[in-house]
């Protein structure tokens, strides 16, 4: 289960970070134009680590300062989709937008917000739920993929309906792109299809969101299976260059020396190589060759290298913003704030579209 | 089908006005003290009629008039659970708050509302749905029934959920005492499970409300089978003097000339001695007998009588208020903003106790 998945609002628990490999086909568009508004967000259950910030985040980013205008929003109520109780969420929360900071997020350009703070927005699931029949939440292969790995007895109707409560993330704010990995169309073709039901009915008020597919690459566990916080195998992004080492230290290879790029049979050794790659811009079969036959040890020295010197600028940044948490909880308040606005301003316009007193 | 459902939030289709007989037992406390809140309210579908009064209006006047802190919500979201569309909304929802005037509803007491209008409140149906399992949404049998009574060729989202928006409706407003039917049971005690599992998970927010049982009569259309709108077969408590006499003539009775009170011999007679006897406040076997052999006719002939003496100041009252509509817009806006203040506070109690972000 992954700690804060990365795609879409993100309350995928069985999902990775990133959804394709380095060679994937790249169906819709893949780059935002500046007038285009991105909503994407993480589920705030612990710190980002380096597949989240390669599958996703490192992308928004790029699309921040291309010019879109960036909503990331924190779907702190999804918490609860596989898990009875939320625990220390203020603090997954604020660790979440130092994570961004960190990241490169622009909180003068970007708009970060918790959606349990935009009642406005959470209103709009009421009149989506009436859009989508029980049937359709139902066969949503993602929901029943996640309801397969909840940690809860129980499936809640808070998990069930939570793909109509990802519309209302992405449509409060009229969002036309997002982007998500290949498991996580199903929910925005339910998006477009709850778009596309209330403009018939009541007229035209939100937009058909595209999907904006990841190319990005699937980064592996230390164990070289998925990475993810509960399995203790992930490196966070915050991680300290000490804990880097001891963590790429422990990770698991295998007994060939000769180091290569071959994720089919070498998994574990050729996640080394496509992190390094990654931290350094090249491309991995080139990485293996100059490591040769230099063995795991090699392999480890490298990436550890490779990955304190890349972050080392975003986990200086994420330092700074730690020190001021009074400020980065002013930005949250005023994303919220601003949500608000947004948010506020479509319900007025969905409450006129159905007829509603005012 | 009914028109606008009387019980709890009334967003029963399938269900009538009332619940017993005139001699039903009444488990449950039947008198709210002084400093009880009670909620309760009507879909906006269409006019209240008599059934609706003699069900519940009169009960809630009563209680009103006894001083509890009575709460009345418009459930315009919920007109959508069993039909695509909300046909005539706003002019459903003004009638409403005019029958409710008419019916004695005092607004500097009581607070009128439409629950769209009040994003706290809807935004609680979050938390309460990560309380429920769907198992439990499923099971209910009120539910059950109104799905096979749906106007829609499948079940929606929202009609599968509202058991728990109906839980935010009360909840909301922190009310201990809700005046239900029989029928309605089930959804009041998912409400109380609702409040009392978020109570334990999160410390104690809510009451466990109570049911406040209806002794009300079972009024039957004027065709013999329940009463509703979309039967044709209600008396509108609007309807001029014209329209009542008109609508009894009409009525199924049969052919025996001695009027007797025997509901389950002859519903369609009963019911008319019913009628007359709940507006003169007497027996039904004492207007039978005053009656005696005079035959349908004459019955009908008292029916009427009885029911336009009785609603005659109601309806006056009523033709007063609709006099001047923009007051009744503003007792309805101001109505929304007391429940806005109200649900606001709770929606900032939950969101501490569930240790979200401020």
């Amino acid at each position: 289960m992954t700690t804060a998945s990365t795609t879409a609002t993100a309350t995928t628990t069985a999902t990775t970070t990133a959804t394709a490999t380095t060679t994937a086909t790249t169906p819709a568009p893949t780059h935002a134009r500046g007038t285009d508004r991105v909503l994407t967000g993480d589920r705030p259950t612990g710190p980002l680590h380096l597949g989240h910030y390669f599958g996703t985040l490192h992308n928004r980013v790029r699309l921040q300062n291309e010019g879109v205008d960036l909503f990331l929003v924190i779907p702190d109520y999804q918490v609860l989709t596989d898990r009875d109780v939320a625990e220390r969420l203020s603090d997954h929360v604020e660790g979440l937008v130092l994570d961004y900071l960190g990241a490169g997020v622009d909180p003068s350009r970007a708009t970060v917000f918790t959606h349990s703070a935009v009642p406005a927005l959470n209103q709009l699931l009421l009149p989506f739920l009436s859009l989508v029949s029980v049937a359709e939440l139902g066969r949503n292969p993602t929901v029943k993929d996640e309801i397969a790995h909840s940690r809860q007895s129980a499936v809640s109707g808070l998990m069930y309906t939570y793909p109509a409560h990802q519309a209302a993330d992405i449509l409060f704010c009229k969002a036309n792109l997002v982007p998500v990995g290949k498991d996580q169309e199903p929910h925005l073709e339910l998006t477009r299809t709850i778009a596309r039901r209330f403009n018939e009915r009541y007229g035209p008020v939100f937009p058909e969101p595209r999907t904006l597919l990841s190319e990005a690459p699937l980064l592996l566990g230390t164990d070289g299976t998925k990475m993810s916080k509960s399995r203790n195998n992930s490196l966070a992004l915050k991680a300290s260059s000490d804990e880097t080492a001891r963590l790429i230290r422990g990770a698991k290879t295998d007994a060939t020396r000769l180091i290569a790029y071959d994720p089919e049979h070498r998994p574990e050794v050729s996640n080394l190589v496509l992190l390094t790659a990654l931290c350094e811009g090249r491309d991995p079969h080139e990485v293996a060759a100059d490591i040769g036959d230099g063995g795991a040890s090699a392999l480890k020295a490298a990436a550890t290298e490779a990955v304190n010197t890349y972050f080392a600028p975003l986990r200086a940044r994420r330092a700074e913003y730690a020190q001021d948490m009074g400020y980065v909880r002013e930005l949250l308040r005023a994303g919220n704030a601003k949500a608000n606005e947004v948010a506020e301003a479509t319900l007025a316009e969905v409450r006129e579209a159905m007829g509603m007193f005012r």
